[in-house]
């Protein structure tokens, strides 16, 4: 490789080594997604810290809260602002919650969805969730034309913007039922990306969320189905692949999943009758 | 969409509508990837729930205390089972650490890598790793050869089974620096299928991996480069993007990190120097 020797012992920030395809090497600067954490903190009660990507943090921990159930109206949430701490370096959120709301963090030690269920089985899973946030009204008729579901990876696309950059970063829209893009938002994380756009909705009191669709630019599992559901979207479609526990959940929901969502094709999981 | 009513209401498992290319549809049998959680348990204690696809869960496990830095070597790990109880439905892994390990579970309230740290910004959460692994020593003069790397992404993906047919699925491997395959494990989660091949190297008391390279087959974040360090490994390549915070920890902590390893080509974000 006929690097100098500082290139070789070590790259500056924002720099980086490519090889080319004709087999030699280039110094090039290089965007990358940035990963921080954020802790959610209660109180004095530290809820809980996720790598983001920073940006739209006050809606990631509302979408968050919402997937969680600490919160179900816009009312239940009092305030979000970031810790005017300098040490907190602007990854530090504080919450505060209604009066109302019943909420005591020692009673849900450990968060993730799954984590609060405890048989363990990826039935329980799902029961404990239908539990917690009602099913889709599968009497609701509302349908969604192929042709508008085939135009939905390239409006998701057109509408962020780091990942033609970086190509290390996930996207989550909400769009209605003619295809027009509602919020879209990026993170490194997918249920980030998820948590950024109910989160937007539900901070503008737009919940529920009966007549859109959800789209990810990756994969679907059941955090992801999960989180839909507690923002009452009916529709989920993702670029890439379900797992089996989120289709598993999208029947018994009442969810349509669409997955790789590729024009001119895509894959229907569950509750095709949506799709005209 | 030409379809009888009982395609239209509902699709039986294993079953998938699929829009073909013309635009019509057809039912077709689908594999998807298997999610289901996982609970690890010391006595009483339940140390984390992750949702995974099942098999390899004692490597997991293992995998998962090493990135921990519950375990340091072999012999502080006295035993990995199945809970045997019906109700646990394989789901579930009890843990015996030797009387030697100083850990209470209280003390760890909160896992994941960065949950443990404080401060709460990139800076404090490598630091804070660094206290608890070594950094790669730079005196070792190792190297891999380009054309090794080059290999590597197919060598990956022809040790795998699962990704071809469902499309959803990570892979980790580790291979040594002539690019050989020493273990390569799939999952839902990327890092799950870290905890995988890390867990086996740490149970055959193969650690540390010093003269190997770790290959993922989707991006890298802290935790991928975190959990290599974790079992001593100098270089880690990904076929997809690094995070910000992996560029930074892998400069700091002596590792070589590789992004886009693409044939014919590839990205090197830290420690150049190893490959020649």
């Amino acid at each position: 490789m006929h690097l100098s020797d500082a290139e070789r012992q070590g790259i500056g920030a924002g720099s980086v080594i490519r090889r080319k395809e004709e087999g030699g090497f280039e110094c090039v600067t290089d965007e990358v997604t940035i990963e921080e954490p954020l802790e959610i903190r209660l109180g004095a009660d530290s809820l809980a810290v996720t790598m983001r990507t920073p940006g739209n943090d006050e809606e990631l921990a509302a979408g968050f809260l919402l997937s969680e159930g600490v919160v179900r109206k816009r009312t239940d949430l009092k305030g979000i602002a970031h810790c005017t701490l300098p040490a907190s370096l602007g990854n530090v959120l504080n919450v505060a919650l209604a009066p109302s709301v019943k909420f005591t963090p020692a009673s849900a030690r450990r968060f993730g969805t799954i984590s609060t269920s405890c048989g363990l089985c990826g039935k329980t899973s799902i029961e404990f969730i239908r539990q917690q946030f009602p099913a889709i009204d599968l009497s609701s008729r509302l349908e969604i034309k192929e042709a508008t579901l085939l135009e939905l990876p390239a409006r998701l696309r057109s509408a962020q913007g780091n990942f033609a950059r970086t190509g290390g970063i996930h996207a989550a829209g909400i769009f209605d039922l003619d295809g027009k893009a509602i919020v879209v938002r990026e993170d490194i994380g997918r249920h980030n990306a998820v948590d950024k756009v109910i989160g937007r909705a539900f901070l503008d009191g737009a919940l529920p969320l009966s007549r859109h669709i959800l789209v990810v630019s990756g994969r679907s599992s059941l955090e992801i189905v999960q989180k839909a559901l507690a923002a009452g979207i009916p529709i989920v479609a993702a670029v890439s692949a379900p797992s089996s526990l989120a289709v598993n959940f999208a029947r018994e929901c009442g969810q349509t999943l669409i997955g790789f969502l590729r024009p001119p094709t895509f894959n229907v999981y569950s509750h095709v009758e949506r799709v005209v």
